[in-house]
């Protein structure tokens, strides 16, 4: 055992905090990475406040972050893939059990005993697991992937979050050269949507409330964007989906969306509101429509994400902050005041 | 053009009344067909009553029916699929524009020009077609279909609605043996779902309010009964199924049979619930499932269900009626008060 420094809090109300932190020495398959950097995601908001209670109780203290970037310092002795000085990368789990029908299919996402990189219990030193805000984080190699060295490591970090939720879903619908892909939602997660959407080649098109995001829109990869408050724009593309990803947390009119998708079309939700969505059956059923949803993915397509990123240099567009500014951001994500992710330096902590 | 016996509505508050319609001579693609049973579909019914009129207003007089089977009594110079004395059976369309994208990839369900069997508009004689209730009817060869020899006719009907309705689906997602299908809902389509599933060797599972159902449920196929009511026997079920037949068109709690899927499982919808559906994002997010709908099937797949049927001696269970009970069976119809479909003994119009 050995001590980190890390950022964590101690209710859902006590802001995030500097502190000191239990981390396991390295046991022969683990293994110990120095953080460079760790985006914040929008869960990571909503466990430290205890939003998500009644799914999963938050325990304190908590250290969230799961999309982790940094250097390999030290490897144990069974461990084959990483040595010392490596870039390495950790998302959103840390372990599996290995063993059940998911984990032996390669979807270690969907094990039932999967083990969350922050607020999971922690089989090794009692508790539940601390997340990415640290100096440092050890973890078992089958969870640790490879980062392309051609990523700024900033922009780099998101990949392991907002990049895999919206990467996985458009590989399993399909997404190739000439589909048509509608995102729904400029921010964290929609952006990396629009960016691999264009990657695969679809022709991209996106659905957003603010007319001021439409050149951002663009350059980020969009061939077109609709201001889904104008009917009759919205009326235009009408039954000429194949896919559309709605990163839409917020309540909203989903009909409006599956009406434009075409025969066999799919909408993938990868945010969550809190209340039940209202669909239309009648909608569904002409033209054999579905709704789906969509979390994360395996560790086989996290790493197969970060190559094609790599291959197509993407990154997140990320608004890079010390953590002592990680509560500032927090009242700034909660406004969607952030283009498009924060990536903290975690240079930052180690100076403290 | 000729004059056929057939029943018709002159009002939504109309009963269904004895009458005479005119028919086209059959065109040198045309198939003439004495009809010898025609089932009745509720949406027989929901047109009659004009029901849908949002969607699909009737214009009467309106002679319903698109579950019809009989005999070729003559055919056009160029048919080559059919000849007097053939058996045949005509579904719920008659034509399509047999040029658009959709019916290029021989899905001419999907056809924007596709022509209903009843209620749409004629391009032969002007007004709209006509239905099954009737003794013959003409019809494109493209949209007729064969008969296998083996089936009751009387029991055969329905396989035009209900039988693609319920079959489509379970091709389109995937059923094959061992894997574990539920069927909601034991009504006219659900009889035929279950019928089905059972068929491709699926473990199947019927859910029903009704605990009298239990034993009629296993007499089809099922291989396990569950009161939907009872919430400790749906917990027993969470997360296991592949795939879910819904079809009730009542109000039902969707999110308790999306959280008996598993991983990538799919629930279709077939009946269609006039308000919309309150569907939890968190419940499809969790576990890649899905929520679609399905309505009938192409004609090439239709074909395949009836060669089907014909392999595994599949038919609906019917009550045969003669059509002066007509009325009467619609009134038992909105009480669920039939097992599983009313089929129109077409001698009792003859015989008028």
């Amino acid at each position: 055992m050995y001590k980190a420094k890390a950022y964590s809090a101690g209710s859902a109300a006590s802001p995030l905090a500097s502190t000191t932190i239990a981390r396991r020495d390295p046991t022969e398959h683990d293994v110990q990475i120095e953080i460079l950097f760790c985006g914040i995601c929008h869960s990571d908001l909503h466990s430290v406040r205890n939003e998500w209670s009644s799914v999963m109780p938050t325990v304190y203290p908590i250290v969230p972050g799961h999309e982790i970037v940094g250097r390999v310092t030290k490897v144990g002795s069974a461990v084959t893939k990483y040595k010392p000085g490596d870039l390495a990368a950790v998302g959103c789990l840390v372990d599996s059990d290995g063993t059940c029908r998911q984990c032996k299919a390669g979807l270690e996402h969907f094990c039932p005993n999967q083990v969350l990189t922050f607020n999971s219990p922690d089989k090794h030193l009692g508790g539940v697991t601390y997340g990415g805000y640290s100096d440092s984080i050890v973890v078992d190699e089958r969870f640790v992937l490879r980062v392309p060295s051609n990523l700024p490591l900033a922009g780099a970090a998101p990949l392991l979050c907002a990049g895999i939720t919206t990467y996985s879903p458009m590989r399993h619908w399909g997404i190739t050269r000439g589909k048509k892909v509608g995102v729904v939602g400029l921010g964290g997660l929609g952006h990396m949507g629009v960016k691999f959407a264009h990657a695969l080649g679809a022709n991209v098109v996106v659905f957003t409330t603010s007319p001021g995001k439409r050149e951002d829109a663009l350059r980020l990869g969009a061939d077109e964007v609709v201001i889904s408050r104008n009917a009759d724009e919205m009326k235009k593309h009408a039954g000429s989906f194949d896919f559309i990803l709605d990163a839409v947390s917020a309540e909203h009119d989903i009909n409006a969306y599956i009406n434009l998708l075409g025969i066999n079309g799919n909408i993938t939700l990868v945010g969550a509101p809190a209340k039940p969505l209202g669909v239309s059956a009648f909608s569904l059923i002409m033209g054999r429509r579905s709704l789906s949803g969509s979390n994360i993915g395996s560790i086989a397509e996290t790493q197969e994400m970060l190559d094609f990123c790599g291959a197509h240099n993407i990154t997140a567009d990320v608004e890079v902050i010390p953590i002592q500014k990680v509560n500032e951001a927090y009242e700034r994500l909660v406004k969607s005041d952030v283009k498009y992710r924060f990536s903290i330096d975690m240079a930052s902590l180690r100076s403290e």
